[in-house]
């Protein structure tokens, strides 16, 4: 049984029009006017409202364990927030523990995400080097179709991974022609830091952002854009969240480097005075790394947008209960690092972007949806309103408003970063895979209704060298 | 009577694709594979091929008059030439004489362009302000489609045009939505170098890059986009030539600020060193402004397209031959300023950015074609291979290669500036408004074929605040 | 009489010792500890102070008929306020009718100056120019004694000048060996402004910082250091006020460019919350141009100051009293513009500076003295304490404190921007010429008394030439 | 006996005098005109000539076991070579070994420095973290009056220090008011890049500056400055070769953090092309760390010291011969890094800065002396002609030259990397510690002449902090 969603406006990143748009089990099938349709099609009326692709989230954490507890969205009710939202692709960060091969670490992420509501990858973390590394590298990109691989360069002791097996695996990457990303901030100068402010007294989340000052993110943000240049490796730095780290990745893109930015939707709209309140809950919600920082660097981050230099919004979703949170009363440094936000980036970015006049609404496609596509080589699969593209469609209203809460939100968790922040433009329907699995404000998520999207090699970052 | 492209790889700005492509009368039709086609429609085969949009080149001179003389290429042997090089339309500068009424500038430019061989358009020169022309921008933006004003920083005593002309041109043109381009040269600057060299006896053509020194063109786009961010208005600046003037685009683009910029073929490709000759009519040739600069400007534009800083590669095509140059023998300040381009401008491209792995094949219909269409307001009838779309398309053959030579050139000029520089990647067949107008090397421009392409206000520069 | 002072520390922009310092008439005489003076040698007690050069306000306006009214403060008024802040020399802008002969302009300029109670010098503006001109401008450099001239690009109608007589002006200063100064801000642009925000009813002191945006100093700054670096003449920017003026400053001087910069104690320490008062009175006050920015540019300046990109702290010293603002009770661009500021400079330095962990005691005495007297040809003469200097001296109390006020201050106006500061640093005692002009918050200022300070020419702007 | 040095212009970083200089033993005592000296006074008759405070080489490498030899010049040649040149004070490196204890390192280099013929300090290098480190380093600073120390960020499995190393070494020197210098060069890159040219089968000296490029050392530049921004720490980059890195200097100096840099003399002069020679010998003798660069960051150094973001110009020398630089023959990571310049550097600024008119001449005493003297807190003993200080004076003929050769210079080594260039502006007599220790090209270097320097914290680069 098919859908038509009628009488609205296509806009893709690259084009606007007005037409109707069929799928046909899976796939879009027919984009026009006056499409026939069989007896039986399920009707979307979209008058008034725009039929974009559906969003692609390339920055997830679902069922995470992580600084010794578990995250509180696991595959379902995160992507289900996801299509809530209007995304209806997530790339979730698949982190072997240190030590274990990579490949049981993308087996045991399978396992997770068979419970997932929509479609899904992986990122796969590279936190040492070795033979064995080098080689599950290949089996990685080859047979599961994996081609991007995650470094951490904060979490001493944990992920953190050091220059040296940085420069083997950009290498690596090269060869087998996949994107490397990378979480900037200099795990060294944190753990100084920690320890210093705790020495001094320092315990509540009012030390979490003193700990990673903004010269710790822009450090490493420029390091590891000289390392991939060094290895001629394209490059994707994720949560940029300051000016300086943003100049950086400027920098290299006028030197003609292949460097992607990601901006998260807390960061474009939150800033640092949310760690000064005195109770914990509150501050401690708001715990996460890169922390917020002051208002001009928000606007920074817009304005990357609109110059390109940022080409995609994530959300970085990894969610804890107040409750979790509270593992770091009398330790910053033991709060649990992490916020939620998959169901509201795409609003988030449309009430601030387009609404603002900053983006148009080509902008808002390409920012949310088609360039994450692209660069992790989905396009034109995913991020594209299409014959043959899949059937993820997001019908946006950009007219209607929500008020963000904890109450009413399909996060997980027991509190919102957002509470009580009304945005205008949001979905009325979402389409996935070719199933209706929000309409009008009700969910309709399916338990194991998402697969795994096999993702090609040599995608986008590599077209130059290989036209 | 159809034309079939078959068996070519189609390349758009967002997409490529294998399928076949069928053009019915002047529009693209259809797009797929095993099109079923009329008895009689004309096959072109593009086995091994690229089918991408006809190049669309957005500032040329075609029959200027410019220092006492007339340039050679007329609308057809310019628009004939650019179609023998894959270019399918044009924007050509209508520069009303000063005093004169803009809407007699347009009816004078539209008698000159009836004989153009390609669709075409025109950007409409303000050199003066008054009541008059505030209410005559109206009427060209509105009556006559064409939303975009030339402005000139240079040409002191004849185009150019003051601070104070230019804030209350651009307020105009953002009212009616529509786009300004400047040529950026410190005229007064320039003046004051030309008069100054020729008292100290610098009369050759070595004084011309003497006079327009770097810090000329970086002086007036620093100074221009300053105005055009006072009237929030978007703006182009064409022919960026040096890093320095580029840097200034950079900064606004950063902050936000609508800026686009325009690399011509020959600064890409062309270095001062030319200016070197003792042989005056090799020298004079390369006299055009902003002058060729120094190699590491040349990567520095390449640079700039690959950082999206540049979204748009023109020719500012004007000729003149020998003869003409020797207006200024014992003068360069006299030296008809301009050089050839529109036939060579794609395959400069091709040859020095995607063959050099600098560009992908995406990215150079993006810089050649599309872009130019969006910017200008054309899109997506023009610089899109997509139903419904104006039956221009390029067939490109990435591996062929072509010697320049004014002994071949379609050029109406006796020299050209590209002599015996091989390039790879050329047409190998042109299609405008549905016909054949190159093929195999053998160009079939048809005078008058070229229509009028009216275009709209507030396009693309102005999505994000109209969204 | 000779002046002992005792038991003080000696700073110099070069070195820091502890020294008695003797005054034998108008000259320091001798340095060194148990000197043996004269009886009835006067004696001063530094003990726990600073002995340090009189400062040099290289930029003041006494007695300027502007905008239709006289400013307050006359050469006695502004150089006695000026000895009761620690500053014992002062350059003037000597501003000609426009039309007048430059000499005219000195000669007037003189007689105003002869009832000035310390040294003074003049910057001659030049606002047009003639061969007239080009010889005046050789008279007043080898005649006068004055190698600096001043160029105003806002005030259009008044003291505005072009682009064209700029480089002519600054070429033949070249010849000269002279310095240019110049007031950045495009005049066209303020005009063009100044009208749009009254033509839409912006007519209160809220239009003044909008119709003079950091954009309108920043394109100015970049110019006018383009047309610098073509004449290849030093430059001396007044009153930067901002960064992207700061930055167009440090571009320049990391080219090898000679560009120096001034920032005023007011841009230093007030930020643009002052146009938001709704009393005229009040916010009238700060009307001065360019106007106060937002914080951030604030702590720019600053940190200019700390990098050596600003090199000199002036005070722009021009006063109107509260009746006079009124001129422009309906219409901003009628307010006198100008603020009082000569007797608070050095402690705004110290306070916010030193004070502050921003800048060293051998900073302060640079940026307020010694770097003013080396770039405007006064050094060693001035801004240096050492036998065979003039005896210019302050001793300074670090430590004491006062809390500005026009009830007490010495400025002829009837109201201070600063009015109710407490700045901590504060003059104990000057000496001025070998007279004690001040002490212990007793002003002992004589009415002539002061000196035309006779400058040379090709001083250390243009040492790296000369050597 | 004391000297009398006559009718010289004596030239100090903040002023230009026309007077005799006498020193009595090891300082000065008189500056004047007609001064009188004791009958026996040693004359040297300066007419025509400079007489400008001793050079300093903040950076030397004496007797040095690097590499699996030890560097030819010791303390007695090194020293002699620079009192030849007109240096009269070094600062040589000291570093323990791995593991040993800092205060075993001061007590050998002080052991080799005894043969000394000129005044000398040390930086001691810090090379890993610890209890005792910090301990040592007090010592360091309190007893031996050394406030400086250095760390390696390349050199892996030798000098390499961490970034953890580095964090708590830096907290400590500011702690203890000294200055940290370090050699930036990011190790984990320069390891890789080695084995990744070796492997390829790039063995000659060609493959020493690929596997050091510009990436290389901006990085680590970068980095390091993050650092000394987090700890507060005043910071010295040593041997700043490339415009990358003096651009991260300028960001940081511009935000107001304490950063110094210094240029070496070779990187001023002398660019890539020197490892293209197809000669071993040739091309390993230039093999140094940073390498040279290509020509136009030679420009960017100079015009660093022009703009005053780089301070000082040391030499880093450290002199192999051809025999022990052929220890890399199969291996140019073999190749012993470092060359010589001590002798050479004083003419090499003169020639290429002062006399091209870049420099003045104090500018000249500025970055070859007095600079180095107060950042490295000697002064105003060492740095300055003045009484009282040190009698460490150079008499500098600017109009004399020489070609510089191996056959003709006072280093320990068999060639010379400047052989064949003439320089002008050179000694024509130096004295030390009131010595006459070279006189028209006769050298009177006397063994065991020089003395360690105490020197002491909390200097310039702490006076902000400390008014």
């Amino acid at each position: 049984m098919g859908i038509l969603i009628k009488n609205g406006t296509v806009v893709n990143a690259h084009q606007t029009l007005s037409a109707d748009v069929y799928c046909d089990a899976d796939k879009i099938t027919a984009i026009g006017k006056d499409l026939e349709v069989p007896a039986g099609t399920q009707i979307i009326d979209a008058d008034g409202k725009l039929v974009m692709p559906g969003g692609i989230d390339p920055h997830t954490h679902f069922e995470l364990l992580f600084m010794g507890t578990v995250s509180r969205d696991d595959f379902f009710s995160g992507t289900a927030a996801g299509l809530a939202g209007g995304t209806t692709t997530t790339i979730d960060m698949c982190i072997p523990d240190p030590g274990q091969s990579l490949l049981e670490g993308v087996s045991v992420w399978k396992q997770r995400a068979e419970k997932a509501a929509a479609d899904y990858s992986f990122h796969v973390a590279v936190s040492s080097w070795s033979t064995r590394v080098s080689e599950e590298m290949g089996e990685v990109v080859k047979t599961h179709g994996i081609p991007s691989f995650k470094h951490f360069m904060a979490y001493k002791g944990a992920y953190m991974v050091d220059d040296e097996a940085m420069l083997h695996s950009f290498a690596r990457a090269r060869e087998l022609g996949a994107i490397v990303n990378v979480h900037c901030e200099n795990g060294d100068a944190v753990a100084y830091l920690q320890a210093d402010l705790l020495r001094r007294g320092v315990t509540g989340p009012e030390g979490h952002p003193l700990s990673r000052p903004i010269e710790v993110e822009a450090e490493a943000t420029n390091r590891v854009i000289s390392i991939a240049q060094i290895t001629k490796t394209p490059l994707y730095i994720v949560h940029v969240s300051c000016k300086e780290a943003l100049e950086a990745v400027s920098r290299a893109r006028l030197s003609g480097q292949k460097v992607y930015a990601e901006a998260l939707g807390a960061h474009l709209t939150i800033d640092d005075s949310v760690y000064k309140s005195a109770d914990f809950d509150e501050a401690a919600g708001f715990v996460m790394s890169p922390p917020f920082r002051s208002k001009g660097h928000c606007q920074a981050l817009w304005n990357g947008l609109q110059a390109g230099h940022i080409q995609v919004v994530a959300s970085d979703h990894v969610t804890f209960n107040k409750e979790q949170k509270r593992m770091g009363r009398d330790n910053f440094a033991a709060i649990p690092n992490g916020t939620g936000g998959i169901e509201d980036r795409m609003s988030l970015v449309w009430d601030g972007g387009v609404r603002r006049g900053l983006l148009s609404p080509e902008e808002f496609v390409a920012v949310t949806s088609a360039n994450a596509a692209k660069i992790y080589n989905m396009w034109p699969r995913k991020g594209l309103v299409a014959p043959g593209a899949d059937a993820d469609i997001v019908v946006w209203d950009p007219h209607a408003s929500k008020t963000i809460s904890a109450k009413t939100h399909n996060h997980a968790t027991d509190f919102s970063i957002f509470e009580g922040r009304t945005v205008t433009g949001i979905p009325s329907a979402t389409v996935a895979r070719g199933r209706i699995a929000y309409l009008n404000g009700q969910l309709r998520a399916e338990r194991g209704a998402g697969r795994l999207v096999k993702r090609y090699a040599f995608g986008v970052a590599y077209a130059a060298n290989h036209a």
